[in-house]
């Protein structure tokens, strides 16, 4: 047995086993259960070579695995970004330079911008949008932007202003200190977000305070304290004529291996613990010293929203407070006699969809960055005796695409036909499950399509899988288009099969995309002249982004 | 200090001060901080009698408590129904009588019904609703019938249907073992409905195992891999074109009491674990050993799902699992050679929202159950020297209003118009914070109306509140009423502040609820018949019950 797997547990190989038999290509679930593998277990031979391990097993079945596998990992993993280990920890000072905050307009059409918005959620716990159409019901649109509203028994979203007849303190105008919201919720809602529409008062400020930095120094600074409130399961209460919620939570939650990974700090509704004095004791001494921690003034980060501000926040993490504010009149009463109206719209949401949103976008960055090192690296290589490299080429038949006023799913299949030249030679993976037609060398644009799938609809890919194929059948049925093509192309359709017999054409243009191809394959074959100007792949970023999101 | 306090925290006692200057009477929510109490708290005097403890404070504040707080709890507290320690765990067998069922309409009808079918998914973890309308779109009034949907990458609601190009297992026909859904959504969905349109398949049956009762007989035969279970964190993820989700949790959840919690359950999801190889042969084992249980026969509950039936399951502790069937055409091609369709529509939502509308039922059946006992209890009492008790009063009251086809909440007011009497003599809180008018004994109607607004509206209460009133204005207004009063009547009209003076009488018919509380008084006056034949509550109890709903 070799170190690789001699240093790895047998049902954890198997269990990973890559191919496509255990393991759906589409999205990566297994095909089988834990328990559909044999009780005994072995191997039965094992290579190495090209950067994998093949493995047959005892049961005949066969499985290749990436070596990169097995390197020990880097550093620790921040895993699902939940606990404490996916966190930057903050004090107030930390943000003198300025908060997390994005324009509403500059996160909308950029999503670099965007990305940088959600991550600033996912490690600090909070950012704030700027200039969000100061509208009704817009919150729900910011919360749709990333991921889905959570509905509650205050509805799908709530009004945070003075109510003539509150049922709960939020609805007054006094000074509320840092809390999270609805502990008495399991699962409590991860995500808030609050979208000023008017804030005219007096007071009313903002504050935020980071639970898990608080949580951190009630650790350092009084273990045994920190124990008992990871231990200690707090009953959260709430009740009114509508409804009556309850949850047993303890304050700090720690996941399995002992990092902070939620907290809930809400004195408004903890209703009463029932355990022995001594325990009693024990857990509000510890209680009242992690409060103490939350008012620590270098905790306390303050800021004013103003209308049109959205402030998205964690809220299993940070706590949020209100400074007092003069009421300018209630929602009955609009005109107040001193102070100004103050008038705010929230929403709860989750975590999972925002860190979802997170991971596509940043999947698709590095994608659009993986393209564009591919124009710019292997992509300046000669391109089969042309006069232009294969980058070159590409670019052209994409600037050839734009002029014509097409479509961008076209300019991006016309940008992107010849991709499948360079992951053939630097993909990991065969070609698989696709017949590739006997005698035709389309293998590059089968390549191409199925790697551009990840990220691209059919729109862009198809295209890409039938240019060579279009150019077979445009031999086929324009007797001048074959004369046109240039040496190299006339070369290359012997290899590719040459042209398509009638019933091969007739089957082809009833292809979904056939029109499409045909028209990348007059691009591809009009773009290989020398020294034209064309735009770098720089141009055309914004239009993949676009097709990507 | 006494017994009571000697045996309790001081800051707990503190913390707990129903007062209302403490406690927010609308919601229970407290109105301080912990942080606001003092560093240095002590009693200064304290006091036992009518079953309160009263406490004054050093720092001058003054605390009541009922007694009936200091007794101890008389068995385990299941706390918010969340842990095993709220479920009863099951195997098949305990089935074999038939699964917990209702038809949709006893369900929507009878708020029994309803609670009975929230208890079984709270406690047993699954209901199925019948003769649901096999409609589309339809499982999403299910779920908003108790609670709230929980939307997900997968959209608002999905069909369950062999589709031709499945992103997920479920959209196939394969068989699909025991598993619980969406373990790589943080927070998971702890609800899933689904809802069955047409199944017509030969196969396609559906099961159920209790992941609670597998975790525990793990937990017994082998305590070590129930440890390697809770304590290893498993990265459950789950990727498409559109979507990247990722959850590292464990398989078995415990609270920090050591009781289960939680189950998540899928091999297709689960990634690849980063461990030395130690740790992933415990885990592996451990794993198989807990996949093994949960394919017991004796755990495996298998049922059928018709058109209109609608199961309601708990997804953080029940595995479910379908059998393979044949599929009778894909939602594209509706019409199958073999087997015949299948089609479910499912959502996901939360048990929090079930367990607040399950409380709330409970608390409205309790207050219909302490309404009854007052009728038959202590209301079968004299009546100040009328010929009727007071039940028969009041119930007399009723059937006029009913008989003259007064709205439900005039018969409502009408019947507990004099509920305050009761509630005078045995209520453990004085009336507070309200004005009574100087040298007016009508102090039973707002006692009856304080304690019926935790039930009722103010269409019910405040005609309840003013018929005290109304009397003395339509003594004022109407000389041939006062003429007509019963004895007894004129006699309390005295004691009550005799007629309205012209000015009061035109403050009264201005406020809200006036002409209501007019027409209930004439009932009042008319509802004094000896030995009459008037419905007993049991006829008023499902008016009552909608007026609560």
């Amino acid at each position: 047995m070799s170190d690789a797997t001699a240093s790895r547990s047998l049902y954890w190989l198997r269990d990973n086993c890559p191919c496509a038999e255990c393991r759906d290509p589409r999205n990566g679930q297994k095909l089988f259960q834990i328990t559909d593998l044999p009780a005994e277990l072995g191997i039965a031979a094992q290579t190495e070579q090209d950067g994998r391990l093949e493995v047959l097993w005892s049961d005949g079945h066969r499985s290749r695995y990436p070596l990169h596998w097995f390197a020990k990992p880097e550093q620790a993993d921040a895993g699902d970004h939940r606990s404490e280990a996916g966190k930057r920890l903050w004090r107030a000072a930390d943000f003198a330079a300025g908060i997390p905050e994005a324009r509403w307009s500059d996160y909308l059409a950029d999503p670099a911008e965007r990305a940088a918005v959600l991550r600033a959620v996912q490690r600090l716990g909070f950012a704030v949008l700027r200039e969000v159409p100061a509208v009704e019901r817009q919150v729900l649109d910011v919360a749709a932007s990333f991921g889905y509203v959570r509905q509650t028994n205050y509805g799908e979203l709530f009004d945070v202003r003075v109510e003539p007849n509150p049922n709960n303190l939020a609805f007054t105008s006094v000074a509320i200190s840092p809390h999270t919201d609805n502990p008495y919720r399991d699962p409590v809602p991860t995500l808030q977000l609050l979208h000023c529409l008017e804030n005219a008062a007096t007071g009313g400020d903002s504050g935020l305070v980071d639970g898990f930095q608080a949580a951190a120094l009630l650790r350092t600074e009084a273990p045994a304290d920190f124990e008992v409130l990871t231990r200690t399961l707090v009953p959260f209460v709430f009740r009114d004529r509508g409804t009556e919620l309850r949850a047993d939570r303890p304050l700090i939650e720690t996941d399995p291996l002992g990092r902070i990974r939620e907290v809930r700090f809400n004195n408004r509704s903890i209703g009463r613990l029932r355990l022995p004095a001594a325990e009693l004791d024990a857990f509000y001494a510890a209680y009242r010293k992690f409060a103490a921690i939350t008012l620590r003034p270098e905790l306390q980060l303050e800021f004013r929203l103003d209308s049109g501000d959205c402030l998205i926040f964690d809220n299993v993490r940070l706590l949020h407070a209100r400074t007092a504010f003069e009421p300018g009149g209630t929602s009955q009463t609009p005109e107040g006699a001193g102070g100004g109206r103050r008038h705010l719209q929230g929403c709860y949401a989750d975590l999972d969809g925002l860190a979802a949103t997170l991971a596509v976008l940043d999947r698709r960055a590095a994608a659009l960055d993986r393209l564009q090192e591919l124009f710019e690296g292997e992509g300046a290589a000669e391109y089969l005796g042309e006069a232009v490299t294969q980058a070159e080429h590409m670019l052209q038949a994409a600037a050839l695409a734009q002029r014509e006023g097409a479509p961008d799913h076209l300019v991006a299949a016309a940008l992107l036909h010849d991709v499948g030249h360079f992951f053939d030679q630097h993909s990991q993976h065969a070609v698989t499950g696709r017949q590739l037609m006997e005698g035709q060398d389309n293998r590059h644009s089968h390549t191409g399509a199925d790697r551009l799938a990840r990220w691209f609809g059919p729109e862009v890919t198809e295209p890409v899988r039938l240019h060579v194929a279009a150019k077979r059948y445009l031999c086929a049925v324009e007797p001048a288009y074959r004369a046109g093509l240039s040496a190299a192309s006339e070369y290359t359709l012997g290899v590719q099969g040459g042209p398509m017999s009638p019933e091969q054409a007739a089957a082809f243009a009833e292809l979904p995309g056939a029109a499409d191809a045909v028209a990348v394959r007059r691009w591809d074959d009009a773009a290989k002249v020398a020294d034209a100007d064309t735009p770098g792949f720089d141009h055309f970023r914004p239009l993949l982004a676009k097709l990507l999101g």
